[in-house]
């Protein structure tokens, strides 16, 4: 039997890691329905690279404006009605918003802006398009958990690591970013205790010190590799790793 | 050689476990010299019992508006002004919210207010105290980390961790304060790393499940019970306690 087709979105899909997902996921052997890459401004300068990879796969890509919590609602009801009864199988909260500043130098407004869009971002995408996922994992029949069922992948860091943070603090502080990534785990932690009975998979990556304009010129790897890694991980999440927190090698990180 | 005098400060100080320590702080054997008992309207209702037990000890309790930034701003000046050179040698951010609700039912505002009051209010309290705290690790004179030198102590809560959250989420779920106390931990721990250098200590303590308004009737113990162990744990507390997440028993938490 072949492996069934699944649909997929990604937020924060017109640059960076979000724009190589889209490009790998779309270029995988794995069939695919329909992959929705959604970012803030589809019409923009930002987002051409992205327009010109969808013009390239018309039938699978659908680029989607995603921003506010209005447009959340607009999009789940657009996906809604292209993915029906067979609903999302996997959703990628990968938008992000990084400050490089020290506990002295953060102001509340950069902690709510980083706030707002790492972690009550990813809950309201969560909460909005629950419905479609849970349609994935009715549709799928068979039990378990895993990627290709219904899943949710939340875009974190090895900064949120309160365990490592005497190794990580001297390289960049990212006070805002840090707190707002180990609030993102905590929401993760809860939507895991939440939904595992409707059989919906949660899990935590960390994509490497990736050269991205987060990044920088200074990262480790390009995106060709994180995303590569990424990818491996996620197909090979089951309900063993539901609630994992790991990085693009599929290596455990500590809370 | 007699210990020297201290000087405290106390958020969220009307009721609840806040009322509980300045009465235990203030009614103990070691010496103090002021002790700040802040609260959102001291003129209010809601501050009667405080205000009560501060004519009690005048010479030591100052019962101080705590609230917005600008407030903020104006009670470190305050401050101060009292302490002098001798600085604040212990900031406990106790004040706190919580909404009891799910994921599903959690709102953006709800996720902001909590967050702004649990995570933003403390940091931006630290930001201003911060060089009283200087001042009081300075005129200390002898080397180490202590709660009689200068501290700063979070209220936090089990219900932050990620290892403990299956035990804990059906107790009760409150996703917004989950995700604001895990923030608060992170937070805890930028400022181990970064004022490490200023001897100044930071500490995470859980105060147990207290009959309080956020705890409810059915709380494991009362505020003399839960106080006087938090009180214990903090006199106990040296460099080696640094960035250390306790229970009111000392026992420790993890992330
Ligand atoms: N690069 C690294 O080394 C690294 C390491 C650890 C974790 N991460 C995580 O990986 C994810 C992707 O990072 P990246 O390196 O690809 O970053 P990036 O190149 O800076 O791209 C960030 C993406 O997020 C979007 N975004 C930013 N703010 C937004 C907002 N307020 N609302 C909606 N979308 C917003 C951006 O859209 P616009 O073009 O519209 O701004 C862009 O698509 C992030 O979650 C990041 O925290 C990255
Ligand atoms: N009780 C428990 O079982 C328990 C367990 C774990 C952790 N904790 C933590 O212990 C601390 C004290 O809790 P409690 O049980 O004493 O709670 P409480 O009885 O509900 O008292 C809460 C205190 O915080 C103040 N506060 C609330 N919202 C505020 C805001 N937006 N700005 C400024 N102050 C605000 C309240 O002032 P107003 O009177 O003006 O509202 C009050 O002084 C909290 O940090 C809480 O998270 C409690």
């Amino acid at each position: 039997m072949a492996a069934p087709s699944v649909s997929v979105l990604i937020t924060g899909a017109n640059r960076g890691l979000g724009l190589e997902m889209v490009k790998q996921i779309v270029e995988a052997p794995r069939p695919m329905k329909k992959l929705f890459a959604c970012c803030r401004d589809p019409d923009g300068p930002r987002a051409e690279a992205l327009q010109t990879l969808a013009k390239k796969h018309p039938d699978i890509i659908s680029v989607v404006r995603l921003d506010d919590l209005c447009s959340i609602k607009q999009c789940a009801q657009h996906v809604g009605s292209l993915v029906g009864t067979g609903g999302l199988n996997l959703l990628i909260n990968n938008a992000g918003i990084l400050f490089r500043k020290t506990l002295q130098e953060t102001s509340p407004e950069e902690m709510q802006k980083t706030f707002n869009t790492n972690v009550i971002g990813p809950m309201s995408i969560l909460q909005e398009f629950l419905p479609h996922l849970r349609s994935a994992a009715k549709a799928c029949g068979t039990p378990g958990m895993s990627t290709s069922k219904a899943a949710v992948v939340n875009i974190s860091s090895t900064l949120a690591s309160m365990q490592r943070i005497q190794q990580t603090y001297e390289i960049i502080p990212a006070v805002s970013y840090r707190i707002s990534k180990a609030a993102l785990n905590m929401l993760t932690m809860c939507a895991v205790e939440e939904l595992r009975k409707d059989e919906i998979l949660f899990s935590l990556l960390h994509p490497g010190w990736v050269r991205t304009e987060m990044g920088g010129e200074d990262g480790e790897i390009d995106v060709q590799e994180s995303v590569l890694g990424m990818c491996d991980v996620m197909a090979s999440l089951t309900e063993k790793q539901n609630g994992a927190f790991l990085d693009y090698k599929g290596n455990p990180i500590p809370w």
